[in-house]
């Protein structure tokens, strides 16, 4: 059977803010290696895990065309959105474009924005995920959480589904929880962060739409038939435009529990959700997390970009210091919560640097 | 009596970077007020302390043009060292060039990188200076300590000079004090800060000098010989060359303490000496020193400047966040001391940002 790969990458993140901008979020950047975080999570299953020309990228209007540049060479195919609708229409239309080819073909669905460090494992898991997906399950990754963290949401394991204990069904999925919550998830052990990848066959994910989605559903429907003609991109407005504007989380897999498998992966994972994060990717002995043209001195627990001018940090400790051309950020890496809402200010005040 | 003024405008302070670099060193910024401290000093006397045409401003070689550009329009004259010898070969240039035209001139001697805040005070001071330098005695003027400073200089008060205690002789040039010694000063009520602003006559200094630094006065000797023929620049750089390269606290004034006299001087001096000194000028209900296109919140006791891109800093507490086009400077306000030694790591390894 066959395997598709599809890579969310419409998101328009603020927390990387100067780094990030509207036509350049986070995705777009090259965070923790010389490639974006996008070309990262191509590379990671390409080629031998899913080729090129089975991977389908989709994004938004305004940032189809540097995606298209950055991934031109590798032959994936890039789908604009005409309007944002949140995940669960992203997903829609993926199911439309690989039915088209292979109603049974399993999809891994792909958060364009994360980082795996341990690419083995990571690789084996997918395998075992994909599989399992050919049954007919949806099948999601949960990673064992390292902290209370209160940012994401978590995955209930019910009882294992296999003698080998590689996939569980999902007893329920629980919204970010606040920090006593968050502190009992991590005691607790049957608790898994909700990694946002998960697996299934087109022909489950149109099955699923037509059931919870159905305005979505017959969008889609329309779309299908217009695919190859001249109203082909009207077809898809019509459909966003009319579809109930949801997640995949919120709208699907809460919906389809029963179906649900979560296989935990322990496989170095980072949702990379801010300069904070950054701090784990370190290298051995540093401590702190620099790059590009910088000189850090007596300081420590520190986050020190730039991808603009000559940036010198001394004597500090726990700040994140971010350098661009035209703009720069210098904040607590603990408060790195706020940074969005000064990204938001600057969309408002200052639209040139946002 | 005519007055004249000399500038020493020759200083190469690394405190400021990457404000101030090589070639544009303190005295030519603009921190506290739209205009350079160079251009502030010689305003602040002119025209009807001091007239232009009677302000000579001494500088370095390499910052000769960039001076000329600046005070062109004011008709001030701007005479070079051929290489830095510290100030007492400076104050014997003046003194060569002043007693061309009237030797019994009193020279005001003036940094030219401080700041002063109570411009009308300082007026008054400085006429009393000229009246008691105009009778042969060199005069300083001292500043009250507000802090246990220990990097300046001292004088200690003798008995007063006059009945209405103006003035006072002075018992000794005291070397710039440790923790505790600064302390033992502030308490002690004798101790002023040595503001390294002097007055006295040409004829005085050339006499002094004549005594105390006898290679600097042949030098001079065959300098003003040589004023007005094809020999006149050659002549610098031989009394250069072979002068004593000493300061002139430490070269004449420590040596001449019967005649100095020194004036007490409550006119909201600064030195300027670093990023810290900047936050005592905070305008009122201001928590932090700003100045550009800078965004600062959640924040106290900071200095955030910018001459280039626009700065965001959130939520940080005594940091100092400089950034110019093509460098960028973080640290705590009272690490001021080792951005000297950051500028000068910089001379060796990133002369271009130097």
């Amino acid at each position: 059977m066959t395997t598709f790969a599809v890579i969310m990458a419409g998101g328009a993140g603020t927390r990387f803010w100067p780094l990030s901008r509207r036509l350049r979020p986070k995705q777009l950047l090259s965070l923790l290696t010389e490639r974006s975080l996008l070309v990262e999570t191509i590379m990671r299953i390409a080629p031998s895990t899913v080729a090129h020309n089975r991977t389908l990228i989709v994004t938004g209007t305004h940032l189809e065309q540097s995606i298209d540049a950055l991934v031109s060479d590798l032959g994936v195919r890039v789908i604009a959105e005409p309007m944002a609708r949140n995940t669960a229409p992203c997903l829609g239309l993926a199911a439309a474009h690989v039915a088209h080819t292979d109603p049974t073909a399993v999809m891994a669905v792909l958060p364009a924005d994360q980082f795996i460090r341990d690419v083995d494992t990571y690789r084996r898991v997918f395998h075992q995920a994909v599989t399992l997906a050919e049954t007919g399950r949806i099948v999601t990754l949960g990673i064992r959480p390292t902290r209370p963290e209160t940012g994401y949401g978590y995955i209930r394991r019910g009882g294992a589904l296999d003698p080998t204990k590689i996939a569980y069904a999902v007893d329920a999925f629980v919204e970010k929880p606040d920090a006593s919550t968050a502190n009992r998830y991590l005691q607790d052990g049957r608790y898994d962060w909700n990694s946002g990848m998960f697996f299934l066959r087109a022909d489950v994910a149109l099955e699923a739409i037509r059931t919870h989605l159905p305005k979505l559903h017959d969008g889609l429907i329309d779309y299908r038939s217009a695919l190859g003609t001249t109203d082909e991109k009207e077809a898809l407005v019509r459909c966003f435009e009319h579809t109930e504007a949801t997640s995949i989380d919120y709208g699907i897999m809460e919906k389809e529990t029963d179906r649900v498998a979560v296989i935990p992966a322990d496989i170095g994972w980072s949702d990379v959700g801010s300069w904070y994060t950054l701090l784990e990717f370190r290298e051995s002995g540093q401590s702190n997390f620099t790059r590009g043209d910088v000189r850090v001195t007596e300081s420590k627990d520190s986050v020190v970009i730039s991808d603009g001018p000559f940036v010198a940090v001394h004597g500090v400790e726990g700040l994140s210091v971010v350098a661009t051309a035209d703009s720069v950020l210098v904040t607590p890496v603990d408060k790195a919560q706020d940074v969005g809402a000064i990204a938001k200010h600057l969309q408002i005040e200052r639209k040139d640097l946002a």
